[in-house]
């Protein structure tokens, strides 16, 4: 595990620790423990270690830290559940390091709004649990337990954002500590607002650079009276994909489509003992407002899949049908990671308009055929991104090397689609170099708000974004 | 119809001119009739004249027009249909007005991606009228015909967005030219991506005082196959909202619910020759993927408004019947007009929490009890968005002083309520000063980005924001 050495002399960190153990007491430590356990996401980035862990427990405290921060010019890096993947919450500079897990209430929950505030430290199966028998649900669904801060840090999404959106979509309102340790409100409780400028977009997806984002309000969906799923094999990537393209197009409002390639499924089969064809596959998800509803979003499915060359489109109604197969989804990544014992997983997260996913997927899988480590692809391709699930040695830097190249081949093929480099995970630092090619000029118009916001760099310092 | 007095010296201005005719010929004009066509769009706002009004055919064109305001220090107001009611378009500083009206064309519609590009002069009906026969079409609909730059520009909805969403959520990607004139195009044509800073985001709903938006990509809709409506009226404004609130909780995805106040019904009732109820009204539309799935929302819909006292629940099934209707919804605007011959129309634009609105309106309508002018009520329910519909004598000052208190009890209300000034029409300048109350810290985040963007104030200036 490599460490950056922090550039921070011992007297200011002396002193900013005397001022947050006078806020927070024990909740601001130097533990080595602490230190390590902060120092890296679920990525293949090289762990970089804060100097001080704090742990606040409201946006006062937030506050308060930030102001620390300010005084003594040391850098802060937000974490939340440490899922994200591009070395989102490496302290590479060294500096503050603030853990949510003590900011995590459900501070309000509305029924007739069909909304929540939660503090950033909420996680995403907890909002389920608080939300259990109230008839309202929160859908997006990374692939981790990550945290509502995280996720709106990332512009997270998941499998159902092809009918529920993404984060983007799904918050009206944000509390943010600005780098002076100033709180601000964004957004309103209001549906819909004209008022200035989208504040609440500007932060979510923003990964620390620009304030601290400590408080969520969250919409939330009905639970769906009549859940349905079904899963098809197919020929070629090609048909699958354009059985997707012609369930959209023929307004079925389908909750989820993941694609799984021939790869993928023959991983899960060896994980879970499943007998699934090893083809390019597709799992569906229908919600609706009564059985005769979703009965007729799967048989328009059906259909389709079937004129497109499908293999035994089957459809699960039950229950426990339906949660093998979508325990067969998200189990996709553990059944990657066991094609080779003891490897590390590199997640690619290309965007494509879907009416250039096939070729995507397609050029990707040539590609693919050239590299020396296994890989296995999945998709939420009602959305147009997939992963390609990169399963490497750990110890072999010659794997890391290739795998970088991989990567930046994809991304660009990618972006030369009218894509993008990343659909929900996020730039970090792992992705910062494609965001001239993503954006051209609006790079530097990012960079002067970067500035704007925080022209002593100090909010989550080589992520992202550098300051002009 | 007052006139500012343009600051602007004549020597900038005949240099600035010469420029510009070099750029665009007779497309450039100072022609006094040009000039007051521009002065205002549908409000009450005093009219005020740019000094001089061009009429671009592409970005570079627009690019360079903008590149000779910096030269010259001279205001930018972007102009599309005029239909804002907030002042959005009055040159209050004077300048240069860049009318779209020959930037027009739809550039592009991709029936696989769901999406098209349009130049900002394209107008909401254009784009039905170039989907016509797609299978595809795009749903926001403002009461007036608006260009999709000015939507864009104000964050505009309509009718559909309890279903579809706002221009917010029906926008992929733009293209912008900011102050200096460089050329930005912001978003991907992926459907979402975690890439850097939302600058789509921020640009929507910014009213021209970031950059000028000179191209968009639009997200589009599948046209339902089936379609239904009904109509409804209620003893009561809380039965009615109580209704609307539970057809959301049961999970039917509704695509318009508009409420019509008593006031409303009667004046649609004189205006249409019709004779509905003289109460507090529904008027629903769904919109399903066959017969039987728009069947069982009419359903539930019927059997909600029966159990809150709603009074004859009619269904509109055949498409003659509801374009009756909608005909009467959107003469509501007009009938309204006619209260008083030769009247000015002074809208209204508050959006609460949905829990909030039947409180909002009751109270609303108590204190237009004590007004001296007719008035109307119509709302977006689904969103806890409606407007006031003030019926003025123009040549009454007294009026106007007296709905400007009775619109400012109104914003401090919703705002109490938490909700916003300003569901869809945005800030212009009628409602700059409601903007502190609204966001509080945040307007300074709001002024710190205005002043990144235009230090010079040149953008649409006097509109929503000024610099720090």
């Amino acid at each position: 595990m490599a460490t950056y050495a922090s550039p921070l002399q011992n007297d200011v960190l002396s002193a900013a620790l005397m001022e947050l153990t006078g806020i927070l007491g024990e909740r601001a430590t130097t533990a080595l423990a602490e230190r390590e356990h902060h120092g890296n996401g679920e990525s293949h980035h090289p762990a970089a270690l804060p100097d001080i862990v704090c742990f606040p427990r409201s946006t006062e405290e937030v506050s308060r830290i930030v102001k620390v921060s300010a005084k003594y010019g040391l850098p802060i890096v937000p974490f939340g559940a440490g899922t994200s993947v591009e070395g989102q919450v490496n302290a590479i500079h060294g500096g503050i390091t603030i853990d949510f897990r003590e900011m995590n209430k459900v501070l309000r929950i509305s029924m007739e709004d069909l909304d929540a505030t939660v503090e950033a430290g909420v996680t995403r199966l907890q909002v389920g649990r608080a939300l259990k028998n109230s008839g309202l649900t929160f859908f997006i669904d990374p692939g981790a337990d990550a945290t509502i801060g995280g996720m709106a840090s990332t512009r997270a999404s998941g499998t159902t954002a092809v009918r529920y959106g993404t984060m983007r979509e799904n918050v009206l309102g944000l509390t943010v500590v600005l780098p002076d340790g100033q709180i601000v409100k964004t957004g309103s409780r209001a549906r819909k607002s004209s008022a200035g400028y989208d504040l609440t977009h500007l932060f979510i997806g923003s990964e620390g650079t620009l304030g601290v984002i400590t408080e969520i309000v969250l919409k939330l969906h009905i639970l769906p009276e009549a859940v349905s799923a079904a899963v098809c094999a197919f020929p070629t990537v090609n048909s699958a994909v354009q059985t997707a393209i012609e369930v959209i197009q023929r307004g079925v409002n389908v909750a989820r489509i993941e694609f799984l390639d021939d790869k993928q499924m023959a991983a899960i089969n060896a994980y879970s003992r499943t007998e699934f064809p090893v083809l390019p596959t597709l799992f569906f998800e229908f919600h609706g407002m009564n059985e005769r509803d979703v009965s007729d979003q799967a048989e328009v499915v059906q259909e389709l899949a079937q004129d497109n060359g499908g293999l035994g489109f089957q459809w699960k109604k039950a229950q426990e049908e339906r949660d093998v197969l979508w325990r067969a989804r998200h189990d996709a990544y553990y059944s990657s990671l066991l094609l080779r014992p003891g490897a590390k997983m590199w997640t690619t997260d290309a965007c494509v308009p879907i009416s250039r996913l096939a070729d995507c997927i397609n050029e990707t899988k040539e590609d693919l055929s050239g590299v020396s480590f296994p890989a296995t692809i999945v998709g939420h391709v009602g959305d147009g991104n997939f992963h390609v699930l990169c399963v490497l040695d750990p110890e072999n830097a010659a794997e890391f090397a290739e795998v970088e190249e991989f990567s930046a081949r994809l991304v660009h093929r990618a972006q030369a689609m009218e894509g993008t480099c990343t659909g929900e995970h996020g730039i970090g630092s792992g992705k910062m170099k494609y965001m001239l090619n993503e954006h051209g000029a609006g790079l530097e118009v990012m960079r002067a708000i970067k500035s704007a916001f925080d022209p002593e760099n100090r909010m989550n310092p080589g992520k992202m974004i550098t300051p002009l």
